[in-house]
């Protein structure tokens, strides 16, 4: 039996990503949620307006997306809890920098992908940043056959109505295949 | 040792959702990865120029987004190998509409959001659909103390890279919480 529950969104879990921009000189990294795809190499961030790392963005045009894996969780949560308007973010990870020079990645993290901005607009009191991927990075030891591999990468998912951090389970199906055996 | 691999998009795992409009007065279903959020009450779909399912949202200004139970894999997937241009879809699912009246849901689904449509931009070759929520519907099945409960929903997760779906692991920490600990 359906239910209303009003206009909630329930488009969760997501994944959680750390994003970095250069505020100041000096990088700091967000703890976002809202997050995700919007073309093959189209990358987008939503962001509250008020937010510190809005301000890097919108003055070097660049930021990166970094995926945590689970045994992060503690930093990536402190870097939800705590804004860069009032805590000195640089120092929690070890920061490297790629071919745009200015979009801080964090090594710690499996994967890196630093973007250019191509595109800002406001959804309501978000900012939201569209970047192009303009280089990824991945530590070998979450590659199986030159390809980040889901298991070894143990990224974080994040659902927001309980306030939860969850792992991946079992890869129990391929996709554009088994659909082959629907009706 | 961290290895570049070029403008790779790594965000992965997506949450897979079933994306619904109603097109030429039938609703029709595309499985859809590319898809988020943007506020509180805000989603998005990225789908294809020549989507079928793009043409029925410009139409009516409408869209659902529908998320999938691991035992839908088979159908969701054929919603993915599968145009409208090509194959009806409509009765693959049991239809059935809201408070906006042409946004076909799906009743098999544990989770639809009924969306107005408020914006809509390209990037590259896909159109950006941005929608408000305007009711969600979730079976009491699939919920726990009037909350969707994400164990008993049990989403697909989509990773591109390998072409696969996972299920969600062990809820194993609390968002806002677990930040406390570090340092």
């Amino acid at each position: 039996m359906k239910k209303k529950l009003g206009s909630k969104n329930f488009h969760y879990p997501t994944l959680t990503i750390l994003a970095g921009a250069n505020v100041n000189g000096k990088p700091n990294y967000e703890a976002i949620a809202w997050a995700g795809i919007m073309g093959m190499r189209t990358l987008y961030i939503a962001s509250g307006k008020s937010h510190y790392t809005n301000r890097g963005i919108n003055e070097n045009k660049t930021f990166s997306i970094n995926i945590p894996s689970v045994n992060l969780v503690k930093k990536t949560d402190f870097c939800g809890l705590h804004s860069g308007n009032n805590t000195d973010k640089s120092g929690i990870f070890e920061s490297f920098y790629g071919v745009l020079g200015n979009a801080p990645m964090i090594s710690e993290c499996s994967i890196n992908m630093e973007c250019e901005l191509a595109e800002t607009f406001t959804i309501d009191d978000h900012e939201i940043f569209v970047g192009k991927i303009k280089e990824t990075y991945c530590d070998e030891e979450f590659m199986t056959n030159g390809k980040a591999d889901l298991l070894k990468v143990q990224p974080i998912l994040f659902s927001f109505h309980d306030s939860t951090y969850w792992k991946i389970g079992e890869c129990f199906a391929k996709a554009w295949n088994i659909g082959k055996e629907a009706k």
